[in-house]
């Protein structure tokens, strides 16, 4: 498919596909993500409300040095994706956790996080969320607290900035609205991306966000200096988007996806002993599970890799103080025969490790 | 060729190619540059002393957020690459100008420089210089300067960062070795590039560095996060090198440009009246023309351009005090007789601005 929309692309544009671009992004594919995102979401960002990324981490990296300074205020949702709190360390920002549940990011928590901030005279310029198929939770935060963190952040002039990475990977019912698409004051910039919903190597996403915070980014002088963000990329996966390939590969993607779910859950469910829990995660890559209480996922881990079993300890998502039993699962890359055995698998090293004995090395390797 | 090598690099390395990839770039494209840069400069980077980057422009935004803090005193070049600067002021550095003569920076006015910025206390973190067929010069930096350069950013550690971006585009002889390929004390920062070599809307580069600055940039959260820098294209453009295309592409190109540089400079010299000057560039794009005396390349442009031709007033590219008379011509988008109809247009303009008439419109269009 991508073999095909590059040559496509090269063939309809030219020398222009490998020339210097529009800062913005390539003219076509701004158009057809504009109607896409109006159809999906009930709401078109303006011309001058979206922009082209290098993808999530390179947009929130570009947003970071436009729009901050090193010792602001950044607030981040404990536990959250680990290498965007990397991002925002190497931006030399002070990071401050702010508790979730298993509704997302608990508001009246956070009201009092930055009530708190203020008076130390440190008022938060920005928070940093995953509100949809949270990573590592998997968990939609609910729409109540939706519109309590629209209002906060608009009080309260806080930059809610929205990785949206999962939306197209919802499995039981479209995804929630994008906290975006019910913002009035210009408070949340979205970070959208082509990562999950075609290939992360294209290293391709888009933003949107008021016209000033988008105009700020379009002035700068890296993107300004390279006409746009991987141009030649932009105009491969616009092909891919106009010829309908990228629409049936969501598709094939959200079914694929449903199925290993559902064969890790089912295994899960089946194998694991006494004290495990866990959520049905409704999107994304991941399962948040709770180990049996006292049990520590860190100490767990050499013992399930040795069972031909893995995960990433709940701990290393966590800036904040954090249950040790929390072990983050991820399905995507895995067939549900394979997913299925790895419950097996992490079933059995649960039970080892509480009888104190050696981990079984899988039989079939 | 970029359509053969999108197509091929996507049969032979499969879906590892859309995928997450080695932070520091693809090893067959590190493996590619490593001989290709030892076999040129005489000197090979290890393999911890090279990275991949999404272009120049990239690699220096990143540099800058890992290794410099808003307020940090940077040294550029006096003309310099404006969009370059722009970058630097994004990040909110103290930018100080340094002057540059007919054989580049003007080293022993450096080093008075950076003793009085010690002085005051602000001694300078880095320098950003193009020393290799600078834009807007054209000039190289003779090759003593280039030793004295090196002595003293070792001795007052500062980080050289050399934008080598015009490196491929030598017309008369073999380019100078970069500062990098010289300097013993891992004082240099070289940033490579195939925008120019090969097509900009590839946004892919590379950056040789000592140990200790790679690292730093490929333990980046961004890069991290990224699975690198444009993995897709950058084993798209593995293909084209390994191929042998991007050899016989780089000598096409240095014939093409080496005749409309000498079509510019036939007309110059033909065409242009009494009063102006330009040294004849010996590699890059540009011809860094001064106007006869007392007359404003501001004033001109618009007088210029009704005559059918253009250009970037040389005042834009200082920082510091400047020669109003200055002028950036560029020879590398136009056939050889549009560049003599050029310089004819920009003679007529001179004239008829001296004269205090009205432009004449081209005749042809």
């Amino acid at each position: 498919m991508i073999q095909r929309a590059a040559a496509r692309a090269l063939d309809r544009f030219g020398h222009r596909a490998l020339q210097y671009g529009n800062v913005a992004g390539p003219g076509p594919l701004l158009e057809w993500l504009t109607a896409r995102i109006g159809h999906q979401e009930g709401r078109a960002p303006e011309p001058d409300e979206l922009l082209i990324t290098g993808g999530i981490s390179a947009g929130l990296d570009l947003l970071l040095t436009t729009h901050t300074q090193p010792g602001d205020t950044v607030l981040v949702e404990s536990p959250t994706y680990h290498l965007a709190v990397r991002i925002l360390q190497d931006h030399r920002l002070n990071l401050v956790a702010v508790p979730v549940d298993g509704q997302g990011l608990d508001v009246e928590n956070l009201a009092r996080v930055v009530s708190d901030l203020q008076r130390d005279g440190a008022p938060p310029r920005a928070l940093y969320t995953v509100p949809t198929f949270n990573n590592p939770t998997g968990v939609c935060l609910i729409s109540q607290r939706r519109r309590g963190l629209l209002e906060l952040a608009a009080e309260q002039q806080i930059l809610v900035i929205e990785d949206d990475v999962y939306r197209e990977l919802g499995y039981d019912a479209p995804s929630p609205p994008p906290l975006w698409s019910e913002d009035r004051h210009g408070s949340v910039v979205r970070l959208g991306s082509f990562s999950k919903s075609l290939a992360p190597g294209l290293r391709l996403g888009w933003m949107t966000a008021r016209a000033e915070v988008v105009g700020r980014l379009v002035q700068s002088g890296v993107l300004d200096s390279s006409g746009g963000v991987n141009h030649f990329t932009a105009v491969a996966v616009f092909q891919v988007c106009e010829s309908g390939d990228y629409d049936a590969h969501v598709r094939r993607l959200r079914q694929a996806y449903r199925v290993r779910r559902d064969a890790l859950l089912l295994g899960l469910r089946d194998r694991l002993p006494e004290g495990c829990e866990f959520e049905a995660p409704g999107g994304g890559y991941f399962v948040w599970l709770r180990l049996p209480s006292g049990l520590d996922g860190e100490a767990l881990l050499s013992h399930a890799e040795a069972s031909g079993t893995s995960y990433i300890p709940g701990a290393r998502f966590h800036l904040g103080p954090f249950e040790r039993e929390r072990i983050r699962l991820a399905f995507s890359l895995h067939s549900p025969a394979r997913l299925e055995e790895a419950a097996e698998r992490l079933g059995e090293a649960i039970r080892s490790f509480q009888r104190g004995s050696s981990p079984q090395p899988p039989a079939g390797g």
